[in-house]
């Protein structure tokens, strides 16, 4: 059964001032449940239509219930809200990708499953752009989210402050294919509509761009998201030719 | 103003079954309608709130009417309905993208931008996959359906009739970062849940994989969209290079 409150609760994280508030977000589904009780973050609660994950920590509940909680249009099983763990210093070794104001929850769930896919552990995120615990990137990392650290801080101050050399994609920047590119970095994509904004390009190191083959009409940009797989794919296929 | 008749065919055009009997289809928005009026669709008639566009083929209406035909949470400007044209032959020299069983609208329309961003002219889809004048492909493919020709055919008669090179991502496939890839052939990307179907996979030619770089609990798979960016990226880079 679920009571008034849990209920209000579960219901009140689909807002991120709810989730800051709480420090709590959820997750749905089978496999995303389970790839977060097999990681460090520490759960809350679980709901759950059948009794089948690995935890005692738990409440059954009816399949008119889950409806109740969930955020998908077919929910699947169960809902379980974990803990937003405290945020984790940047590592500074390697690649780490940084999202200026990226504001669709799809790209940046596709991006964190990118960076897990690309053994890149550190995605840095402007203050502005979206939370990665909002429920529509949480289902759409598939579990990438427990392995790949994001944190929220004021960009311009990061790449200011440290000595690595950072890379932005520009319209105008240099052919991606034809340049060495080095093993760490900061790699640093924009906003959907806006690209990187004007005071964050000035203290960019090196512009960079993915050539356009089609003809002159062709498509203005890429989606960030299909962009981000593309570079990151550049900066890491070496490794595995040499 | 809006007659009755007007609102039923723009609201029917929201189904497959009806845009196939009218051979109709919905663009949204300024730049959007633009690049089709600029293309070789032909408008059937374009519904607009101002009267901005180059063509006399128009119906001024009330933003409340348009919120009534728009498929979007804020429409913008103007809705057009285009004639869907006669299916082209599909050209067989460079490139050609396959999808088996692509479903997601969002997919498929990041992936005819991908096409138009690399110069590929040529997408085919077998005949379950998502419908390209599904509105959100069209919406999501910002123009590139105007110079993207998209056909609908039996994907295993067509790469089995012809004696193109057939490329599929497979998780057991070798490393594309170290493959010789060719100018042309026919690369085969499959279902966002299932991947290409087994009785498509006996034919195809050559097995490609995406190597992962993260952990080995890393995410087991790449968006299909993501996928097709990194796998074209890699066949058109050389064109760069050399």
């Amino acid at each position: 059964m679920l009571s008034k409150n849990q209920l209000k609760l579960i219901k009140s994280l689909a807002l991120k001032k709810y989730r800051t508030q709480h420090r709590l977000f959820t997750v749905e589904g089978i496999k995303g449940i389970t790839e977060f009780l097999n990681s460090d973050y520490t759960l809350h609660h679980l709901y759950t239509t059948k009794a089948i994950f690995d935890t005692e920590n738990y409440t059954l509940i009816s399949e008119t219930d889950l409806k109740k909680i969930s955020s998908l249009k077919s929910p699947n099983t169960a809902l379980a809200i974990f803990e937003i763990p405290e945020p984790k210093p940047v590592k500074l070794d390697g690649l780490i990708v940084a999202l200026d104001n990226v504001r669709d929850p799809g790209n940046l769930g596709t991006i964190i499953r990118l960076c897990d896919w690309f053994g890149i552990p550190e995605l840095v995120c402007n203050l502005e752009a979206v939370d990665c615990y909002n429920s529509k990137v949480v289902q759409s990392t598939m579990g990438s989210l427990t392995r790949v650290n994001v944190s929220y801080l004021d960009l311009e101050a990061f790449i200011d402050e440290h000595s690595i050399t950072s890379f932005g994609t520009f319209m105008d920047g240099e052919n991606v294919y034809q340049k060495q590119l080095p093993k760490s970095g900061i790699i640093v994509l924009g906003n959907e509509a806006n690209g990187i904004s004007g005071t964050l390009e000035k203290i960019i190191d090196e512009r960079i761009a993915i050539p356009r083959f089609g003809t002159l009409k062709a498509t203005e940009s890429l989606n960030v998201a299909t962009a981000t797989a593309i570079i990151l794919s550049e900066f890491k296929r070496g490794s595995t030719e040499r």
